[in-house]
């Protein structure tokens, strides 16, 4: 527990109203969209400026509280969750559109924009930033920042890392840094806005984000290919990443996603499919037109059995819409369920896949999945019960094979989601010894008193 | 001069005929593209595994000998000259393509690949490889990486960091490190690579690499706009910009650079333009057929004199030639050409434009400029004379009014080129304190001794 102290001076930084010490205000942010953990704070403390945030931080170091920074808490991997209780840092107060410029194409903007508001803003002046969590419509551009998001668009436009030029970062100590700027190009000295972003809240406070935009693509085209087998819509994927065309999104669902969204939201989807890819042709009228074409030949011949063109823009939006409700659809299936990111080299999905069924069927547990099948990064999930202890630990280890798969194939512990709780066993099989060495040095450079985000990424401070 | 003995170790670590001593092969190594600065080293040592360069920074490190990273050697800001003496560490041995895969749309490669020699194995499967420096013929992917290249294709397509997945680097104290992989998507951890890319050589040396392609654009078209004043062109980018259309390619050369280009290669440019634009459009050829009909539109409208499209691939590849030669054509000049890199926001073009015509007004030098117009990313030069004290003095005074004008204006101190030997005077200028010192203790974390390219990006280690 905090001292009330500690609370007063809070609250002489950022008022009253924007101290929450509620048991209620404490358990709604004692979790994220990650299933295993949960863990309240002391205090919930929402600023509005970087001054704000410099004067927290500098509290918080000098008294060796934990800080745990919170966009909107769509995390899932648990980086958001203040484990060790102490103070959590909420932007979501700090929601300005600084600027949208349309002849630079660069946008500032406050960490708590949450990306949607920020997407529609941009939609008005005919701009586009691509990197799209499927948590989009509630998620911050802090959040997204700090953990590096994908999303489906990153198949084409990449992640979030590529947009972004300019951060200003509260330092544990409370200095507030400038780094990068307005410009697309910039070579002065090392990448240190690449240090932050991803960085998961350990290194510093994002209060400022200066982002790349490009031009809205005028037209775009939507497809849907039905499969008879998971193998075989994988294989479509790298025929289709080896045919020199590049979708802007392809989207893999499950029988079992496709199932649970129509139970759902009934839009008369082929419920029988074993697989079911979604995929996008976006840039001008006539490449789209070219392109989409050029996609739906190479489905068929990789033995898609339906292939469906969206007639039109709501036909789209329902397509859409299906693969946003993808996650809600598997998180209310079981008591638990484990939605766990891995990435695998794209010419590797159809074995990831096999390896999968594999992995099911020898250990009992149902795996469902989804994912963004163009950059071969898979959301398998496990279905259990945390209340069923020795069940649990089974998933555990299932869910410790689906990763030791992925690596083994050449693939990545996390895609898009981070390490945060959930993967901080795995590092030390996923990592170089010396540079996860060299992460902990540039951590306590900046972070002396670790009071940053602490327990998340590293093993050893976990509680 | 280092010790008879680190020759001797050096020869059995390499082999003799890989360790250099004569004084022409020394002076060979004493300077890059940069032409302010030389040094001799006092060994070249050709390595051709990371193994060998392992054994080599060891016995550097032990010793305290300097070492100098080198590629090809066409670094423009001095970052390949060996300051301090010592060891320069030349990776054009290591020069082998290990890899390239269509489906997964990866590459690995070592360090001392010409970047052209990997172009043209892409092109043979279809693939691409968009940065592009203007050293291409000749500069290794090593360099590039080292650098964070850029080049013309980049305001489309994003510099070198965009595309590293994977690298695998040599510390200071010999430890083979590895980073990322072959995955597009990879969030586990910091993001190291990007910390090693755009180093300078001073963090690490670079033994293997991993690249992200894509595949070749099926189609391009080039067109090459006359403009009667410099102002007018530097709009009509500013227009193509804010239109919603991103052409592959928008080069600016002035009427100075145009006027020499046709003198050494005669080849019927509007040698009386005071500027020219050269675009590219690529994508699917109905995408480029619409995309670069918008494109000439938008010239018409915003004042171009005389706009040519070319009208088959050998008259497209004559215009980049003449853009090609844009530097080598400056630096016949004069005695002394100051070519400098620095970048504005887009959006501020024009009145960087007529900043660099009243500086050079004022100062009486001429000042002539070619760049990457798209990026806001210009190459201004000052003619001068390196053997006159007084007049050499000015010119780097006039020099120093263009970065504060650039700065001034949002703009950064170097686009692509780095900061190097060049810039180091101007970087307090143009960085926050706090991340320099950053910068510095990331430095000493990974070289402690500071072997490795001693001398550059720092002021204060300058000889």
């Amino acid at each position: 527990m905090l001292e009330k102290k500690i609370i007063t001076q809070l609250r002489n930084v950022v008022g009253k109203d924007a101290v929450l010490t509620s048991r209620e205000d404490l358990n709604a942010y004692s979790y994220d969209g990650t299933t295993t953990w949960t863990h309240a704070p002391d205090v919930v403390v929402l600023p509005t400026t970087a001054e704000q945030v410099s004067q927290i931080l500098k509290l918080a170091d000098e008294s060796k509280i934990p800080v745990t920074p919170r966009g909107a808490g769509t995390n899932v991997s648990g980086g958001s969750i203040p484990i060790k209780g102490g103070i959590v840092l909420c932007t979501t107060r700090m929601n300005k559109i600084l600027d949208i410029n349309k002849t630079n194409l660069t946008a500032t903007v406050e960490p708590g924009v949450v990306l949607q508001d920020f997407n529609i803003a941009l939609a008005k002046q005919g701009l586009f930033y691509p990197p799209d969590p499927q948590s989009f419509l509630g998620c911050t551009i802090g959040g997204t920042v700090a953990e590096n998001a994908g999303g489906p668009y990153c198949v084409k436009y990449g992640v979030t890392k590529q947009y972004v030029l300019g951060l200003e970062v509260v330092l544990a100590n409370g200095y507030i840094m400038n780094l990068g700027g307005v410009t697309v190009k910039n070579r002065t000295g090392y990448e240190l806005i690449m240090l932050f972003t991803g960085s998961e809240g350990t290194l510093g406070l994002i209060t400022k984000i200066t982002l790349r935009l490009i031009p809205m693509p005028p037209a775009n085209k939507t497809m849907m290919a039905v499969f008879d087998d998971m193998a075989v819509g994988g294989q479509a994927v790298s025929n289709i990443m080896a045919s020199g065309v590049v979708p802007a999104k392809i989207e893999f669902v499950d029988n079992f996603v496709l199932r649970r969204i129509e139970e759902m939201t009934p839009m008369g989807l082929p419920v029988d499919a074993k697989a079911l890819l979604l995929l996008q042709a976006d840039g001008s009228p006539a490449a789209v037109e070219a392109e989409s074409k050029q996609i739906v030949d190479i489905l068929k011949k990789s033995g898609a059995k339906e292939i469906k063109v969206a007639k039109d823009a709501s036909e789209a939006a329902m397509y859409w819409k299906m693969r946003s409700a993808g996650f809600a659809a598997t998180f209310g299936a079981a008591h638990t369920v484990m939605a766990e990111d891995v990435a695998v080299p794209r010419d590797k999905l159809v074995e990831f896949i096999r390896k999968l069924d594999e992995i099911s069927e020898r250990t009992g547990f149902f795996i469902c999945y989804l994912g963004h099948a163009g950059d071969g990064n898979l959301h398998p999930s496990i279905f259990t019960d945390i209340r069923n202890k020795e069940e649990f630990a089974r998933a555990q280890k299932a869910m410790e094979e689906i990763f030791e798969a992925a690596l083994s194939l050449g693939g990545v512990l996390s895609g898009e989601h981070g390490i945060g709780l959930e993967k901080q066993r795995f590092l030390k099989k996923a990592m170089d010894p010396v540079a996860l060495n060299l992460m902990r040095k540039i951590k306590t450079i900046l972070d002396p008193n670790h009071i940053l985000n602490p327990g998340k990424i590293w093993e050893e401070e976990r509680v």
